[in-house]
């Protein structure tokens, strides 16, 4: 009975998953927590203030841990965003805090007997997610990363605007790191009926500068107000709605792949038992390359992260 | 054809509102403007990579005064949040930036041919939807203030958390000033069939308490997150889509009233006219005189800040 | 984890409740029950046909009664509307029917373990959730009917076509059978932030009029279209998601009323555990003459079901 | 300002379609026009009865073809569906009668000064899109058929349901008239990351039974129920939010293809001014036969009903 979210973690990200979730009537109940009670509990009187002017109800708890124990999905919106105002525009410079952070909290979600599925957003979120599964124990399956799930929304809302056209008429992936190793596999990518390479041809498409504009997209955002939301918290609640729902809708999100032996954004199908199937792409060889690096990257970056 | 709305704004209440809208498909065009240049077109950037995670779709414009021309309804939420941190808690230390603001905003409004409805968020409220008014010279009942729709769902929040039901099960008005002059007209709160006096007397309910709350609501939340989004936000856009569908809705808001001599809450039917008709209370001696204490604080804030 | 939604009898008003349903994720698992298997069968595959075009997924399951083990709640809408088509247009002369298929349906119900809440749509309705009740021998308060929840929208709808406002800025109830021996306490109908009598003297309303518009109301739509379902269907929906989310929502529906041993409509707060507290209204010496007259008929009409 | 859509044609599907709009607040203005003044007034007051218990309001107007003048959008859902159940499941049978109605009511839609868009559901469609258009004399674009979005859809949910994945992960199209010479372009169709025929020969797919499947869908849902209501009016009414809101979506739908000369389905991008860009597939030699088939049964049949 009842579809029971966590936020953990109401910065910028959360408290926009938050919001967004309460206006939509997404959650029956809804667990907020952050370390910084002020926020949180403004952030739920606020939500309350607008309810009498809502269609849907949504039963809010705040700073409970217990109340995780039967929650269906964990949000994870952890984070110190002023960590990635850094000259190298790397989510990376986030890991020394946020690890700490979450190896903490993922050790109370265990506590708390918490059996469901954890949507990360929190960066670097490749390592992160692997820390919460580490540290909770939870099957790999059951702890996804919102990963390239985003940039791969960026790529498309920019090929689509350079063909003006709906970002939703356009399909394929980025793939990889949630961070700068990540790129579009432009072999995936299918717009107006054709491979995207046979339409940039007959309209002088730049893909390598599509390409950059997904993968810097966030931080054009992030340069202008200081942070990112709306996109990531979108492709978030999403997420958990898939879960929710039991929907198994095929995404590229961070899961674990076996082949990598680490946790990176690749399509996969999502349903109520986590990533229920993992898609296998025919990538280039340049794609295969490019991957591998990236994973490579994530790996020695998770062997850092653990080694502190 | 289409609905098209245009926050002016894009704070922490107008990107609220703007996102509300997106997340929901409220409107076919959405026209946002800030002065804040970045802040406005990074906010632009991430609902468009929100959309390829959403169902619906809307058309963003940002910073062109000429798009608001054919635009339906403009919700203003200019302001300087910093400003109320005062130690009074008072609306109006915000006046003299926004009324600044506002009278440039309301002269390129209507230099843009705007013949719409505007919904006032920016504070001090009621003055403002009176500068808003005279400076577009739009029909009064074509400039509205949010005004205590908010504060009303704030006290219908506190009754119901007392009596454990939904706020939408409390009906009732703050009436007067959104801001420390406000209060609400116990006479007319109805509750679980009964007037709200029989409840607070058989349940011991401190009706003096919860008139605090509803009046000190929003300063809980501005003094836990230093600024107030999620109710005020969803009272503007419930607003703006009462007008859009012509509804005919009663709603205490920010409306002239002719024997006051100014703008202040008062419940009105609200619909594709603006104010369509305005509603005619039985108040108490005591509730028409809070009331007419109210207009005059208003009054007087409103002449000051037209004879600066 | 999921909202588990089940529909019995899929009429036009058990299907039109499921595509309400359907086509805006109110539930994640919804099972759908009708003795004509191919027609159930058939808007199975409608609604699943639907689904590529909608933003929500939902796993439906048919005509399977072990799957209500752990529904949330039952919409049962079983009925057969000929029947409703005689000279007295009387509700009741479905009952022979519907008491024998629920007294049936009832039985598999409580088979299956179902330890839910029932909302019962299926006419007379008073009598049948009773019958619900009886047989499944589930707590009176988690079976519940839509009963005049329905009839107060009409009024309502009645009443704001005559003043040219919203129809949900009208507050008041319809109580007593859902049939013909309700009434409209008018006491309780409020708009325009005064009683309904004063207005209706203001501006010289007919309230027996209405009254009978809104008792009339379903019969007026069913000579039309020879069955009702839009507006009993949004009324089962709103009460089944008021349930789901623990909304606390009070509403006129058939619940138990001890001072009258019968099931009849009268406000109740709604939420998970079904009706979790009883209003008690100032009805006048006439409107509560009414009610008992409206309670003697739904008792002897149950009496007369049992004794068959 | 507002959204006006007009549904004409108040039988299963057309009221199926406005009651998802008025459900969902789609529309702002809705008009509902039918020859069964009794069906079309009584849908008018249940879906009236409805909205006291839902979040939006939508203002009706019926029989009033006055009222198309303005109209963003109109829904063609005449039709008599009696008629396909003849033996060969053909939706031509329905030709003689829908040619005169819509013949009728296209002039009256000219007579209005309607200009907007029209949307097609009217079988037998590509041919009654093609009148509609001849008759209103609006431009090719602006009249459009739901075409085979219907049966794109049926086949995504036989290729989904074999596949145990979220049909809304399958991509690709049926093609050519919306009956019985309609076919899967397998060559347009991916799912899991890959084109279907790679996934077909690992998992053992029968193509021709999916391909089957889509075709007959329809037949399959009207033999169960005697009519199919869900699926064509949820593609309908996406259609016309599209249209609404300018999303620029590329859909399977009957456009006017000037190398066959007819309407008929055919990716597209649809938005404000209908159909937007045509959309070139590469389609195989085989695909390319069955497309110039189904073109000349469909012209062949234009030819007959102009001629009659």
């Amino acid at each position: 009975m009842s579809r029971k979210i966590a936020v953990i973690g109401m910065g910028h990200v959360g408290s926009t998953a938050a919001h967004y979730i309460v206006a939509n009537g997404f959650a029956d109940d809804l667990v907020l927590i952050d370390p910084n009670t002020g926020k949180v509990e403004a952030d739920a009187l606020d939500f309350k203030d607008a309810m009498p002017n809502l269609p849907f109800h949504t039963n809010i708890t705040v700073n409970d841990y217990s109340a995780l124990k039967d929650a269906d999905v964990i949000i994870s919106a952890l984070g110190n965003i002023k960590l990635q105002d850094n000259p190298n525009d790397d989510r990376f410079a986030e890991l020394p805090f946020t690890s700490t952070q979450v190896k903490d909290v993922a050790a109370k979600i265990k506590a708390s007997g918490f059996d469901g599925i954890i949507v990360a957003i929190t960066n670097p979120v490749d390592v992160i997610t692997s820390i919460y599964q580490a540290v909770t124990g939870l099957p790999k399956n059951h702890v996804i990363g919102t990963g390239t799930l985003l940039d791969s929304a960026r790529m498309k809302r920019a090929v689509a605007d350079k063909l003006h056209i709906d970002s939703r008429s356009v399909a394929g992936y980025n793939l990889g790191e949630h961070g700068n190793s990540q790129f579009t596999a432009w072999s995936t990518v299918r717009v107006l009926g054709q491979p995207i390479s046979k339409i940039a041809d007959e309209r002088d498409l730049d893909l390598a500068e599509l390409d950059q504009e997904a993968r810097r997209g966030g931080f054009t955002v992030f340069h202008g107000k200081k942070y990112t939301s709306y996109g990531v918290a979108t492709a978030a609640v999403r997420l958990a709605n898939i879960v929710l729902n039991d929907a198994l809708t095929e995404l590229p999100v961070s899961n674990y792949r076996e082949e990598y032996g680490v946790y990176l954004s690749y399509p996969a199908v999502v349903g109520r038992d986590g990533i229920v199937e993992q898609v296998q792409l025919d990538l280039t060889d340049e794609e295969l390359k490019k991957l591998q690096i990236s994973a490579d990257y994530i790996k020695t970056k998770f062997a850092e992260s653990t080694a502190k």
